[in-house]
């Protein structure tokens, strides 16, 4: 059976809908992948995470590999052993990590030099070391290293930057062929696409790296500051030179509304904080808009978060209940928010893949992205009390 | 059916086992009731609360009349639906927030005038009053208005004390009698006995107090400060004089060997915050002993916290994934932390109701008490790595 297959294309936009096969079993794209960067979603439990529909989740190679470190991971039998979770993993290579985290790096040839933003020791990269590092974790999909760069850039310094990010790439995909799973099941290396917003540069990224032969593509280096409409465009642009029978990631991606337009412009797998970190934050996602819960107009509301949600939360509890746990700064309010926003997106990219399916995901998406992308609490005021 | 069943008394202590009758179920005694202060547990889910045995939950009239407040209470229905909780809740009147919380507090003879911690705004709780509020909030069980004085204390202003909180509790129970439930249940009164180390002190609290027909009777005022032994000498020497057929709760108490100490003297009901506040600084309760999961001996260990333990914490994670959690800061730490030592404190009162019935509570307890007061974490480094 291939890595991917892709089931359906829309008749009127380029959205799919397809099949992920892995080792620790399949996964339905389009598909949001919730983010555990240190080995947990934050705030959810594992059997929360089952029962609200995560498919497969994230890890990240940077963090792992300080913490609790390549050797533990090992000694568990990898990352789905250690933390007990039996289906997918994906692990991010962690150069977004480096750039964003770290305070001082030194970008060369042979690999990034780095210092941990725990403890300040030194740590060096490669591309190579990176394929290891996720051999030890055992993620069932790897990304090879690459350089994130933020926005604004120089195009000067994007140009080089892409073909520095290929050269890796190139070495990457070589390592990764010259080595074999340290476990029992198959693992899968997808390229990363960066070109900042300069389509000739990302016509010559995604060009080089449809070359080598990856088992699905990243557009990396996007949702770092430029307007969405650049995102939208430049994801659009790059989607048209990838194949079509391999998956297409459109990384840190992002509010409801972005995974939708991603989606009509050919993206079938998102990973965000968003949901878990402004759920943490009292703002929450509803299929009528977003609220800030602790905004006092929810004070007395019975009512729950989404009434066309089937969460725990929204099963059991009431606005004015959560609202009441985030005034109180109890933790359980983190819990709740971030298994009713997580559960908002997958349900939601659930739907767009049936939508898909049947040929409506064009009209559909239309009204439910100014559903969703509403703003329902009346002002602006965080706390009031 | 009598609120209070005495089920069985051991032929070789005080220790007793029995059912408490509500309108949301029954209690078996001895039992250990979770703290959830705001309304909820802390980093606990209700249907965790449920899943490991949880038969009655506290509140906390101090904390619930500041936040969310009375008139939201009195609009959900209570207590119970506001946090959508089905089974007995017991409120603490609040007279150990106001000592232990209040900056600033005015006692006289009508009631106590206190500072909210958290916005400074000023207050007064009368006997009658905490009444009042208790019925809003709709409490299964409710304890009277009483002065905790801490440790040490004067013996002429233990006696003064021990007078007005005695005065306060007849007005209390007057109130009481006089007004009427609010919503669709029974609600029942506790008195405390205070009366600080001193025995005849206490002895005066309690014969003045079980001359009213309190539904059941609370030590108070101890674990304070006092020496565990004169804290076990307290209580057996405040048992004796409580009736047999009324429940009694030793507030605030303790370690799990002072519970199964407590309950050799007589007692059939406790709170306590160890389990989930201890939980949360990553002291964890064994059949072994108690741990510091964050010490670097657990970094590879693969097995659960307890292995005599059936919690999800226990069942599905090894002490590594654990410490990795606390190390990492994560917030899944918190929780799985909490669930197991209050999964721990529920299994080992429940063990104890067993072996009273059976008549083997005595052997068991000395053998218990070595066992679970076992330091097992080598060394005192919270944080190594």
């Amino acid at each position: 059976m291939s890595f991917f297959e892709l089931i359906k294309t829309d008749h009127n936009s380029k959205a799919r809908a397809g099949i992920i096969h892995t080792s620790h079993g399949d996964i339905l794209t389009p598909i949001f992948m919730p983010v555990g960067t240190q080995g947990t979603i934050k705030a959810v439990e594992h059997r929360e995470l089952l029962e609200i529909g995560a498919q497969i989740i994230l890890g990240n190679t940077y963090h792992l590999y300080l913490r609790p470190g390549i050797e533990i991971l090992e000694k568990f039998g990898g990352l789905h052993k250690f933390m007990n979770w039996s289906k997918p993993i994906l692990t991010d290579s962690g150069g977004f990590q480096i750039y964003s985290l770290s305070e001082l790096r030194k970008i060369r040839e042979e690999g990034v030099e780095f210092k941990s933003h725990i403890d300040g020791s030194m740590h060096f990269f490669s591309p190579e070391k990176v394929i290891d590092i996720q051999r030890s974790i055992g993620s069932d999909i790897l990304m090879v290293l690459d350089e994130c760069v933020g926005y604004p850039a120089e195009y000067n310094y994007v140009k080089k930057s892409v073909e520095l990010t290929t050269r890796w790439a190139e070495r990457a995909f070589k390592h990764f062929k010259s080595t074999e799973p340290i476990y029992d099941h198959e693992q899968f290396l997808f390229g990363i696409v960066q070109g900042s917003v300069y389509k000739d540069l990302r016509k010559i990224s995604v060009s080089d790296l449809v070359q080598i032969d990856f088992d699905g593509f990243a557009v990396g280096g996007l949702a770092v500051g430029e307007s969405t409409e650049q995102m939208y465009e430049i994801t659009d642009f790059t989607t048209d030179f990838l194949p079509q029978n391999k998956p297409r990631y459109l990384m840190g991606v992002g509010r409801p509304e972005n995974i939708l337009e991603a989606i009509e412009r050919g993206i079938d797998m998102f990973d965000c904080v968003m949901p878990t970190r402004n759920g943490r934050n009292a703002y929450l996602f509803t299929s009528k808009g977003v609220i800030s819960i602790k905004n006092s107009q929810f004070k007395e509301d019975e009512s729950p978060v989404d009434d066309e949600c089937d969460c725990y939360t929204c099963k059991n509890f009431s606005r004015a209940y959560l609202r009441h746990l985030f005034i109180a700064k109890e933790l359980l309010a983190l819990q709740l928010a971030s298994i009713h926003n997580l559960r908002f997106y997958l349900n939601l990219i659930s739907e767009a893949r049936k939508m898909i399916l049947e040929n409506r995901f064009i009209e559909w998406k239309k009204e439910k992205v100014i559903q969703i992308s509403n703003k329902l609490t009346i002002n602006k005021e965080e706390i009031i009390d």
